[in-house]
């Protein structure tokens, strides 16, 4: 590591920013795994996730929190376990997210009247104006910098790959 | 839940399946996550590192361990900070999986005589012979089912594209 890269880093905690990445002197060749589609993906979607934190952080909502706020509010009275299924997020990680976003206020759960063993999810009206709230940021913000950069139409081609694979895989 | 849906867990239980993807009666409505980008690489980078898992069982090798092995082929003599930053893994993780790696004979750590606080990453000739293994399964197993679910032109197009957002964004 050099002096610069130091005192660069020395900048960053200065700032309070978090893990700054750390750029090396001589790049390594990344050979074969710069084709990898496992390996472009994850980098991606970091890249993507801290992005969206960044312009979440008003509010203090995660990709997965905001997630479940959007289907909550597109499917009201579904249960817990729908909803947790639907975005492939295990059961102890989906009672944790619950307890916090029931904590601020943004969720309840209510006992199915239908089968007692069950909770249904709905978003509160705080739940519902942080929502959209939301959805303004991650519009103007966020997807509009995607937009930028890649262009609409390589977007939609983006997103219908990606989907392809989430189901078809 | 249905009976019927309980039954398949039954059965699904007695197989010794673990957590069984939980199909609902009547699926929800996405709405607008579907065209989330975070939402969709996330599903779909899951989708593609399970696959990658079931391919690569025979040699219990996760998507970082394998990128692990790849880069340090492709770099010999880089130093464990270098290859951990490269890769975007967090220290006390990359420790762990070198930890892990070792163990198994795959790679070694020999402290650098240039400085004696770092460590020179190395393949053993068992960890080449593996990767060479791992190299011939992923292209027959898990990149060629890609090849055949995208089209090579479409699948070289989301590579440049995802590469744009890790990159870029």
């Amino acid at each position: 590591m050099t002096v610069s890269k130091t005192a660069e880093k020395a900048v960053d905690a200065a700032k309070g920013r978090k893990e700054p990445p750390e750029v090396q002197p001589e790049a390594l060749q990344l050979g074969e795994l710069s084709e990898q589609l496992g390996y472009v993906l994850k980098r991606a979607q970091l890249k993507v996730f801290e992005n969206f934190l960044r312009c979440m952080a008003s509010l203090q909502l995660t990709p997965a929190q905001f997630s479940v706020l959007l289907l909550v509010d597109k499917n009201p009275g579904r249960n817990q376990t729908e909803i947790a299924s639907t975005l492939g997020i295990l059961r102890p990680n989906f009672v944790a997210m619950l307890d916090n976003l029931e904590s601020r206020d943004l969720c309840a759960r209510i006992r199915s009247t239908n089968d007692r063993r069950s909770h249904i999810l709905v978003l509160t009206d705080k739940g519902k104006a942080v929502l959209t709230r939301a959805k303004k940021l991650v519009a103007t913000k966020h997807e509009s910098r995607l937009n930028e950069l890649l262009g609409q139409s390589n977007r939609e081609a983006l997103i219908g790959m990606l989907s392809k694979i989430a189901n078809e895989f």
